[in-house]
């Protein structure tokens, strides 16, 4: 260890864009939190760097080493460039984040998806510690994936890997379902928070009820609960059969929400397929993003 | 280059292991093959032996430095240890095939799955040259897959990676298909050579004169390659949805009769997904599993 690095802390910070909020922590490199807060999201990036400034400013951290930057979004990100090729909940095609970022900070800035940066997290902190083949599959209000294959992010060849969301099967095909650009996928629909939030709203109640009541035998809501475990079940199976990895880990919001169907969930994909894998739930949660943005800071500085 | 190589050639060795027949190939660093020849498979690891030393001889390399051989088997191999997990067309299980053939030679040996060594003579020497994402589907009897991603090739947690023929969808389910051991998967049933020989038997037809009755116009054999055409297409679109690779390159016995086909296949999963792919049909053919042993000699020495 070089000699200013005992005497001045050295810190990383990861920086998590929602939909509806932003949050930054920001580490040490004991791995210990100094910030951690939430900002309303803005499309405006001068206003996120102001964002960052005072946070690195209330850590105490702005006159000291800031090893780096990770900063997550919620869409399709080319990481080699820090491009933002699609993000639809704040309205971004082919930003060039990075670029517009640099100049305000003299630390590298390393911009990913955010569920590829929440498997990160879930690799180094959370229930995926050790594993070098690892699915995370993200369940919020949307539903996206990401994948550790031989110890390393898969992003795929456009950095779409992970888009479980468009999953289709031969029944959906005869019912003319299909995936349509801007809207959400087909099995995203069927699975997500948003899609299970619709159909709570028909017995007046949100998603969170929704399992709530099936785990207290309310027979009213088993056709819904049901059909999510069928179809997460279907999905788990197939990923694991082509991909075999040791673990399947489930977080975003919904994931919150399931206690009282994974043990279906793992029943059901034993059934489904015979490559065997233990299945999850998030332990770590909504932090996940951020806290996996500063660990991919800490692996590759 | 050191002196001896300048005098003596070196040479690499593929053997493919198959349910009817072995395949050697030897090659020169100069990729020029030396050698090729089928024999009678056998289950007798000696006399395995015996063919390979007298491929050898043949091709006048024994007394010259052998680099390596890749040997191919269809089955589950645990490619570090060399130990053939399960062989069924063979009947070997926990077969320690490395520590079988090492006493016989003094270079070094690599066992794998005969998909992945297709998968890899497809990326150097076939229709996936400089792919670093490519996935290979194996239609024979049949029916199998191999994935290369960020330019390596994925064996999955317990070497079972690419096991598309466990495929299973909602409807499977509802009609109590299951994927059983020692058995050919729901999705295999469903698209390989075996399982087209079925319907085919039908008519008094062979799988290959049902998609040449197809490329006629014969309606007859519509309902069934129609329903293979889609089975696969859906496959294929799920795999593109969570891997995103640059092209899949469909190889084994069945390809060969897919020319009629393919643009369909590649029309409907481009409605499938919205995640773009090329779609090919191997050009290596038969020979893919043995000289991608060869190249993987090459790769590794």
């Amino acid at each position: 260890m070089v000699q200013h690095e005992l005497n001045r802390p050295s810190y990383a910070m990861g920086v998590d864009i929602g939909g509806t909020k932003i949050l930054i922590i920001i580490k040490d490199t004991k791995g210990q939190i100094v910030f951690r807060e939430k900002f309303d999201t803005s499309r405006d990036v001068l206003k996120i760097v102001e964002m960052i400034k005072r946070s690195l400013n209330e850590a105490g951290a702005s006159n000291y080493e800031i090893l780096g930057m990770g900063v997550g979004v919620p869409g399709c990100v080319d990481t080699k460039n820090g491009v933002v090729m699609e993000l639809p909940s704040l309205k971004w095609k082919n930003l060039e984040l990075k670029k517009l970022l640099e100049p305000h900070f003299n630390f590298p800035i390393y911009i990913k998806n955010d569920v590829n940066y929440s498997a990160i997290g879930e690799r180094y902190l959370g229930n995926g510690q050790k594993y070098e083949n690892m699915v995370y599959i993200s369940i919020g209000t949307g539903v996206g994936g990401a994948l550790i294959l031989n110890g390393s992010l898969v992003e795929g060849h456009n950095y779409s890997a992970g888009e479980l969301g468009y999953f289709i099967d031969r029944e959906d095909i005869r019912q003319g379902r299909k995936n349509v650009p801007q809207d959400f996928g087909v099995f995203e629909k069927k699975t997500s928070g948003k899609g299970l939030s619709e159909k709570a709203a028909e017995y007046g109640i949100t998603s969170r009820q929704l399992f709530e009541e099936y785990a207290k035998g309310n027979e009213i809501v088993y056709p819904i609960i049901e059909d999510f475990v069928l179809n997460m079940s279907v999905a788990i199976s197939n990923i694991v059969s082509l991909i075999n990895p040791e673990i399947v880990i489930i977080g975003g919001g919904v994931s919150e929400s399931m206690g009282c169907v994974i043990d279906k969930i793992r029943e059901n994909v034993s059934s489904f397929t015979l490559i065997p894998v233990k299945i999850e739930l998030s332990k770590i949660g909504g932090d996940a993003g951020a806290l996996g943005a500063v660990q991919y800071v800490f692996n590759n500085v």
